[in-house]
């Protein structure tokens, strides 16, 4: 029997990447990255000379269909498997970016017609256009008592779908009548490869208000926020399927184009955070899975629902069919690893990192990693960025205390990953105080294979082991293990994401098990994380945003 | 008529200097240094091989000694002013620095029956051996309601007289019994220049627990702490002066050692810190003078005496006669900002201060400079080296929040000098609401010199003006004034502090003026200061402690 493979697509907010997975190792074959032309734009529309507002972040969407078709003819060629032999496609997307279709499907950006509003373009995750209309929604929401909030942490954010399209309806009403679908970016590539318009329970159900019992939020709601409003939702995809589920084959026209064969597999489209999920064999209940970076996104597998504050959101089968999937997150993490390095590391540190070759993260890892647990006798509070769970607040900052005359680099630098850990626990315990159990804790993403010393404080903090894949391009390989279930055994692949775990992994991912000696401090010091969130968060949650007033007031003074 | 002249001493931890000073023009003539050859004993005792617990800091009277003949000898020989022109010395000296003497006024370390013993060495101010002696004073005086301890905000120090008195009867009763008197190094030096056996109500007032109402603590007090110590006292300088009083003139025998005139006056001994209130004409009511270095002592004098908590002391005439002079203290200050310079600042900051040929600190005042107030959206509270006035806890710490992924060096330094800012705003605000108004607001000391930012800073916080003091050798300036007001005006002298400083000061000093908008933004920052002092200093004082105590925990572990 001839080896079977199944292609994984990433697309990221700077450039696209596609593997190709050898089913038979669970290893990679090959890899390829396509960079977008235009990438980000956010500020003078491309062929135009149209100005954009400074919270602006726009995408094209040819360069999604070249990189499409770029990435899977490069794959086709250079692996030299016949295209039979490859399965399926899966694919995920950054989320929520939307592009605004007409009955064609032709992005309304491509149309002399709309191609000098902004609106008409492709609004990217990151666009903050549109905070007023989130404040409206949720403003709107909590008035009427609808139920969708409440899986929400009661609180939507103004990246989400329908926050973007309300955008839309008021600054560019005739690009709003003209729309006939706005749809995610990572929907619109499975239509292009497919000709089929759907969506996924973990498209619609984490960005789009949707759920299995309710669907979209009612005609109702929108109508109150605004009359012509009442009929948004026709404009979304009707279609909502299970994550891992198959949204058609490939078609003649695009087997033409890229040299796969008509009719491979493709799943519905996942967003990119939550594709990892699968990677490292959390694939079953109270699973929890960290992906690190430059902020953590974190996704927790339950039988269970509760609808609890402080999350982003909770969506039956909307990360692994079967279970719930809830995802909080922490605005800032990796970001503030590098804000010290950038500002606050001395050259010193620099010109070592530069004689042994490694980066400056890899001095400053080393000095701080011998320091004991509890030894800066500091404390700080990750919220950089504010704080996203459990508090939801953007307008809390960045605290740091404990600090005497003999306080060094790397104590404060060991203090901030100490608080990053403690974020997560505070995240991890609010969850099993209402109910929902963590029993297996994951990560992947660049930070979890950057830094040891940031793994072993985790898994100190948390006194849990975690387990990391060893797997790098983790995304696309998790778009991957969608496809192959999404083609299912009798297609060569997989029927559960138990299964393609137990067929693909052998073991070598790395745990990192904690010391409880410094977990036992660890807890100490966590209770006053918790007095700290208590005080900042909560009591007296008006000081921080008061220093942010402050100096917004100044700065507006001075301009 | 002949130029009159007057020599000021300044007996510091390192070394000693004096001042020649011109009345005629009130300039500087002469200054000579001498650095104290043992200078800070905290290893092993002089000729031996006694070792010294961490926490002793000792000294050498015979560094003293040497230093007052050569230092005199040296402006004698080298002004060539006839020695009938020198109308009068004054000194100051660190305080509270103990030399234990016998009936010939001999120190006991000097006689090789005691040589060995460290308690038979001069206790220097920053000599910690004595802080479960300090304990047992303010729990047996709150026990007894004892009045003496409210002239001190209720707590006494551990580097006070009867601290370091009753360490040396507890751990050396030897040394105890066969001690004549206890008394301060610098009134030690009055006794060698006039054969007088005196001290000033500035050293018995600030510490030793003498009024003059009550005089020392009672027979009663000590015998509680131990029958044997009830005749403590009697071991103390009996001879109470009030500042600027004239003990003695020069004897025969220190006259043919240095030169100057036998009967030449000599005042009474002053603390260091309080010697240079008189330099800036801060000689009346109301006048608040700060000595701005590593750290800030402040002296305030009023009509009125009000018994604060808080406070380090009040006392009557301690300062200036016929005011109550009230100490308060900000632990770190100068101390803060080094500790950024040298740990956080930038090479780049370094490097370009070395181009320019300046010190990093003006780089970094410059950069700093260019903020707006409020601007950085930081908050600091400078407990780097704990609280001293208003608190009084030396377990308190640092802390500074608002950060966010924006923040730069520049940012966090200027919060570290805004926050020493509001150390002192939140002393002058705690004496004015206990009913004591502070005018005139002084200052002098290194940092008063160095940073034109600290100090327009410290002016925009307060919102009044600061006088700064032009001369450099503000505290042996200052003795040598009261040197002149001790030989009064019969002698050439002044007979009072205001008399003096009209004469001498020909309004050379800078004046530092708020701007009114920055003082608005610092009041609305200050609330906030306060908020903080609350929580942290107040309803939960028990988070920073705690952070010190984990970390304590952990090091003894590890021992």
């Amino acid at each position: 029997m001839d080896k079977k493979y199944a292609i994984g697509m990433d697309f990221g907010t700077l450039s696209a990447r596609a593997v190709l997975i050898d089913l038979s190792t669970g290893e990679e074959a090959l890899s390829s990255v396509y960079g977008y032309q235009d990438a980000v734009i956010d500020e003078i529309l491309p062929n135009s000379n149209v100005k954009l507002p400074s919270d602006y972040a726009l995408q094209n969407p040819v360069d999604y269909r070249d990189a499409t078709i770029g990435l899977l003819k490069d794959i086709c060629v250079n692996s030299h498997v016949p295209p039979e032999d490859i399965i399926s496609i899966g694919l995920d997307f950054t989320a929520c970016t939307v592009v605004a279709v007409d009955e064609e499907m032709c992005p309304l950006c491509m149309q002399s017609a709309f191609a000098r509003n902004p609106h008409s373009w492709v609004k990217l995750w990151k666009h903050h256009g549109a905070q007023r209309e989130a404040d409206l929604i949720n403003q709107t929401a909590r008035d009427r008592g609808e139920n969708f909030i409440r899986h929400y942490g009661n609180t939507s954010s103004s990246e989400w779908m329908f926050a973007k399209i309300l955008e839309t309806y008021f600054k560019a009403p005739e690009v709003y009548r003209a729309t006939y679908k706005f749809m995610e970016a990572g929907d619109w590539i499975v239509w292009l490869l497919t000709g089929a318009v759907t969506t996924s329970t973990c498209m619609a159900g984490f960005k789009a208000f949707w759920n299995e019992e309710d669907g979209y939020p009612s005609k109702e709601f929108f109508a109150a926020i605004s009359p012509e409003l009442a009929d948004v939702t026709d404009k979304l995809v009707q279609d909502v399927y299970t994550v891992g589920s198959r949204a058609g084959g490939l078609t003649e026209t695009m087997a033409r184009a890229t040299g796969l064969k008509a009719g491979t597999s493709v799943s519905v489209s996942m967003i990119d955070a939550h594709a990892a999920v699968p990677v490292v064999g959390a694939t079953g209940g109270n699973s929890f899975m960290m992906t690190m970076g430059t902020s953590i996104c974190h996704i927790l597998l339950s039988k269970k629902e509760i609808l609890m504050d402080g999350i982003c959101g909770v969506v039956k089968d909307g990360v692994i069919p079967g279970y719930y999937g809830y995802e909080a997150g922490q605005a800032a993490v990796g970001d503030i690893y590098d804000w010290f390095i950038t500002h606050f590391a001395s050259d010193e540190c620099y010109d070592s990192a530069s004689q042994k070759n490694v980066s400056p993260f890899t001095v400053m890892d080393e000095r701080a990693a011998a320091l004991k647990a509890g030894e800066s006798g500091l404390l700080a509070l990750d919220w950089w960025n504010g704080n996203r769970s459990m508090l939801n607040n953007a307008n809390l900052t960045g605290l740091i205390m404990g600090m005497t005359l003999n306080t060094r680099q790397e104590d404060v630098y060991r203090a901030l990953i100490e608080a990053t850990a403690f974020g997560t626990r505070n995240i991890v315990e609010c969850m099993q105080k209402q109910g929902i159990s963590v029993e297996h804790i994951y990560a992947c993403g660049g930070l979890s294979r950057k830094s040891r010393l940031v793994m072993q404080i985790f898994a100190d903090v948390l006194g849990r082991d975690i387990t990391v894949t060893s797997i790098e391009q983790t995304t696309a390989y998790g778009a991957a293990m969608y496809g192959m279930v999404a083609a299912g055994k009798e297609r060569g692949g997989f029927d559960t994401f138990s299964e393609a775990s137990r067929g693909l992994f052998s073991g070598a991912e790395k745990i990192f098990r904690p010391d409880m000696d410094n977990h036992r401090i660890y807890s100490q010091l966590f209770q006053y994380y918790q007095r700290l969130t208590d005080i900042f968060g909560r009591d007296c949650k008006d000081v921080m945003p008061a220093l942010k007033r402050i100096r917004d007031e100044v700065e507006a003074e001075s301009d």
